[in-house]
């Protein structure tokens, strides 16, 4: 489908479960950026703590973004080996998770 | 403080009401990609429909994601009278709304 093609953004906010000690997180997040050598289709992640200062973060503590090539990218990655044996480890150290994929798209003024 | 420098990325996830017509939500998106032009501390401004296929988008829609040079230049950013005046009208056509900040860190492997 062409409308599918375009950068899509992958984006996971997350909350870790209480108990779940930092360097066991440090490790989960490494995991979570190790899938870009294993998954061909995600070409970039980057990670940070929530920083917000509105207070409409919804309890959620990390942000998580990678980037795909197109939609049927992401698709290729949620079913992927790599994806699905490191989203079950990932998920289970989790409280709470939200995912949304958009194509970024500038406004012209 | 040296640790509040570095880009800053502001992910808002929102949820329009039911009834908001298609050209009063491109008015916003438009309202939105404006501020760029009038807060000198936001650089950058890209938005998407949400295209996820994993079911964990907690009924969000749409995406907005804007970059600041720092924390400060989020905080100046929330209270400009542009960003109030405009957040105004903005949230109260939406049915959901949900606010990260985070620093993009890469991690090496």
């Amino acid at each position: 489908m062409e409308e599918s093609k375009g950068v899509v953004k992958h984006v996971l906010l997350a909350r870790f479960k209480d108990g779940v000690p930092p360097d066991q997180i440090d490790q989960l997040i490494k995991g979570y950026a190790n899938l870009v050598s294993l998954i061909e289709p995600m070409k970039a992640f980057n990670w940070g703590m929530d920083v917000s200062i509105e207070n409409l973060h919804q309890g959620f503590t990390h942000v998580f973004e990678s980037t795909f090539e197109s939609t049927e990218g992401v698709a290729e990655y949620i079913s992927h080996p790599a994806h699905v044996e490191f989203a079950d480890l990932f998920l289970s150290n989790l409280d709470k998770v939200l995912v949304v994929d958009y194509k970024p798209t500038t406004v012209p003024i």
